[in-house]
């Protein structure tokens, strides 16, 4: 959907003051309201802002903004992060507010958590580090909130693969300041039992596919989910039922029972692999894959990974659920979530985050790049 | 629902000839279209024509009629039958044709099988049994193919159940010509399993109602239905899951799955009876009761029933469905379903019936009644 918003081609963009701290920096990157497919202004904001930086080549896709160096440097990493929100709340949770004092002292408002935090921390980098030890790529995309369609990650990846080619990349979702390797990949099938419909007075006319679905159930029940070491972290499986339909009236024994069964499974996997083994887990039932997204390796065994776990001394674990690390795995560079806020309060009314997370933040990676 | 087609006070009603052969007789009935909530002008033919008969007591309830004899005989038995059809086939199956010759002959057309054949067998016998060996009470009613809060049958029941006291009754809905006693009880119950919501890349957060529904399943599949012995009829019980509801999204672990089972009861079971040993079998669950019909003796053993067994001489057997005949048995009148048609043609677009069933229907009862 293109955004209601257009590039504001005539007046001048707002102005991102890079040189301010980041909680300053954060605050006014929230203040740019930017609800998916309305980041036009914000975008052109960035973009003014890290144009004048001679270190970086600076390229527009959309409303999504690249910066990089090229000093020829033999690593190149690569940190991530949108610039679209969820809707503000009614009355809008925005200009941001400041709440609480020292180490308690929080900021208020849309975009505190997800994700405008991990923006101004890649803003304050790209315009501190003229020389970083690692040449560095920041993307700043548009459109992660909402479907697949419109992501702006994913158009580059479709579009033009090699502005994403690095040796590691960090996604700066929010984790609560710890680290998030990789992601499990997630599949779901529909399972049809079937059966022979007939009045309900008279079922031994027919075949009850509801009965039949006892078995299906039976098998997730028993199901032995693997917990799977990969790159250094520990994937936990999981295969469960997450639908199911069946029956048309209250006197007719139905002749079709549905079970839609989700299997998040370890990134050792391939989606066809995925796939393969759910089938062979309903041998004798009819499996219809829906939907397939691969996993993401954390490469937490590579150099740059390994620098970056090091530097930053924080937690390493690995990311249960799916997120677009995963699109940086399908171009085989291995990624990690690593960004301030609680995921817990991203979307909510009362989005919020201690101030010290972005201060954090900065410093880990800069103990990483500088 | 009020009918569109108001009784027609101001035009004189259709006649219909009592004295024509019964499949003359039957054909004008159907030709008087009557789809439930439009039985006026066939309900005002019915009435003028058994009006003028002596031997009857006419009374009219709506769109339901009801004639009977008083002569003080020592038992009452009463003859019922429905005066609406489900509505026409598009181009309409009416006027009715007939069709093959000999033994082949057919007739064809609404109503032909469900139910106008009876109710012209009825109105046969009503005309010509001045002196009927047993008391006779003849009842045809409106709305019996729409919702039961239409149906005349359960009006005259819950209005003026002293109309249809009787030792014994005949249902004159299609059954090839066959016997079929009393019918089974319906009891309808959502069965609750709760679970604990959580995502599905973490199913260890929460508790998978779905899976939950497997110890469900298994005791429908496990359970073992009766055949009870009631009155002489054998019926077979049957516990069978009719509906299963569970899930709200595919990356969410469901917190409720609600599986829906109709258990379909031998007559010696009160409704409370039955709903008792559903919630026994699903111990341990929620188990709710959408509905509860309570089923019918055929009531066999009396004197009545045995003697209109042996004057037809045809097979006997039990009602596995639902019918009308359980509103006689709440008001403990034993009753028996007894018709010229085949059941399975009922309702279809091309329904049609032999018409020697309406010259044996008829020629049977006047065996028993004359």
């Amino acid at each position: 959907m293109p955004s209601p918003t257009a590039p504001s081609a005539s007046s001048p963009p707002a102005t991102l003051d890079l040189t301010a701290d980041v909680v300053t920096l954060t605050a006014a990157v929230c203040d740019l309201a930017s609800v998916s497919h309305e980041e036009g202004p914000l975008a052109d904001a960035v973009e003014a802002a890290l144009r004048p930086l001679t270190h970086l080549t600076v390229t527009r896709h959309g409303n999504t903004v690249v910066a990089r160096t090229d000093l020829g440097r033999a690593e190149r990493v690569l940190l991530a992060g949108h610039l679209d929100t969820v809707p503000l709340t009614d009355p809008p949770n925005l200009p941001t507010t400041r709440r609480g004092e020292g180490a308690h002292e929080v900021l208020v408002g849309r975009g505190s958590v997800d994700m405008k935090g991990g923006v101004a921390v890649q803003l304050r980098l790209a315009h501190d580090l003229v020389e970083p030890n690692r040449d560095v790529t920041y993307v700043l995309y548009e459109a992660e909130e909402v479907d697949g369609e419109f992501n702006g990650l994913a158009h580059l990846a479709a579009d033009d693969p090699a502005v994403l080619a690095a040796d590691f990349a960090v996604l700066l979702e929010p984790t609560d300041g710890a680290v998030e390797g990789g992601c499990k990949g997630t599949l779901r099938v529909d399972v049809e039992v079937p059966g022979v419909a007939a009045h309900s007075a008279r079922p031994w006319n027919g075949d009850n596919a509801i009965h039949g679905a006892a078995a299906v159930l039976g098998r997730l029940v028993a199901y032995d989910a693997r917990t799977v070491h990969v790159d250094g972290l520990d994937y936990h499986e999981a295969l469960q039922a997450v639908g199911i339909t069946g029956g048309i009236a209250g006197n007719v024994i139905p002749d079709r029972c549905t079970v839609t069964v989700n299997y998040r499974y370890a990134p050792d996997k391939s989606p066809e692999q995925a796939a393969a083994h759910v089938v062979e887990v309903f041998d004798g039932f009819a499996v219809t894959v829906r939907d397939n997204a691969p996993g993401a390796r954390p490469g937490l065994d590579r150099p740059a990974a390994q620098a970056f776990v090091e530097a930053l001394g924080v937690p390493v674990g690995p990311k249960e659920g799916w997120t677009d690390v995963a699109r940086f795995s399908a171009l085989d560079v291995p990624a990690v979530n690593f960004g301030p806020g609680d995921p817990n309060l991203a979307h909510t009314d009362d989005e919020h985050c201690p101030v010290h997370q972005y201060v954090d933040a900065e410093a880990a990676l800069r103990r990483w790049l500088a």
